[in-house]
């Protein structure tokens, strides 16, 4: 399958490694098109990786990827288009970081709504499923690396979307435990539970770590 | 030991009820002296139970338990007074919900502040020690009716007082793992986790549930 990752950072080389990995095509989008990360990217993930614009990651893509720091997604998801972005679907890593204000940072949108929400809004004829922002990067494509059991939250208004994406991430990704909480308001809750993440990083002085829901 | 308990709504009387059944005596306090749901309370607990003002029950407790509405908190503990709750641990398991705008419920206080922050600041002689804010009443004196591990999570600029919580969360409640996660200024995390737990309680269609932090 084509995929478009938007973003060259840890979390987008992260996702587009275990892509390739996995055997599929990933086109990595940058700002440039010759991005210097991206590039080295290329050369060390072989065959199937290449390179390109947000333009042309969320061209090439099937399933495209948000994985550009909160701050800078609306602008990068512009610059892909909303044309390339029609009727696909978008799904949606990023988090609403503001760190302009020192540490620990806060989110510059929260509470009544949500960047998932904004995304949304912003592109309606995406299909927007917010997904993996509440673990690190490694966790995100090896859940397995934690003993005991431990969950990950999904939101979109797409139902059908939503279920692919679901059904992606168990069996390309291996999670054990997704949790469907419903449409993309329920963005509101995993990005502001980023807060309560920052603080258990600092506890336990590890970003190696996600929750289980009890029940 | 001598507890007083602000708000005479389900928290306030589950965790009184539980204090009078470990052989404490507990004075329930509310805005009026005689309110009838706090004398119904007093009628059922038994031996060891009173009820009065907030301003009673604060100067009756050795500790004090703040569970009234987040909306109410800061009013509440200006009616109990700031002499009264001087050199004292305050126990704070108000959220800043604001259903005023309908469902679900928004903080009216959240991100860069938190309702946890605001009650120390304004009563900067109290030790607030933020815990058990992240389950429902019921949970938060039975944590052992979940099957599995799950954990509470604490915060407070006191050092001392907060061990003597964690302490007393252990031995009196019954927690087996709580989280210290550092000053006043986490209460940011815990209280925005309950954008999550709404979603949760949404999706799980219980509000018999928490999370265990696995790492």
């Amino acid at each position: 399958m084509k995929f478009g990752v938007l973003g060259s950072g840890m979390v987008g080389s992260t996702i587009a490694t275990k892509l390739v990995s996995l055997g599929h095509e990933v086109k990595l989008g940058s700002r440039n098109a010759a991005n210097e990360k991206a590039a080295a990217w290329v050369a060390s993930a072989g065959r199937g990786a290449s390179q390109g614009t947000f333009a042309d990651a969320a061209a090439f893509g099937e399933i495209v990827f948000n994985c550009t720091a909160g701050v800078g997604s609306i602008d990068a998801l512009r610059s892909a288009g909303a044309s390339a972005l029609r009727g696909k679907i978008l799904i949606d890593i990023a988090n609403p970081l503001d760190f302009s204000k020192g540490m620990p940072p806060t989110l510059f949108v929260s509470n009544g709504d949500s960047l998932g929400e904004t995304i949304q809004r912003t592109f309606p004829e995406a299909k927007v499923v917010k997904a993996l922002n509440t673990v690190n990067a490694g966790l995100m494509v090896a859940p397995g690396r934690l003993r005991g059991d431990h969950d990950l939250f999904v939101c979109g208004n797409d139902a059908g979307a939503k279920a692919q994406v679901v059904r992606f991430l168990k069996e390309e990704f291996g999670w054990k435990s997704v949790i469907d909480l419903g449409d993309i308001t329920a963005a509101r809750g995993t990005e502001s539970y980023l807060l309560l993440w920052l603080r258990l990083y600092g506890a336990l002085q590890t970003a190696d770590f996600n929750v289980h829901v009890v029940n």
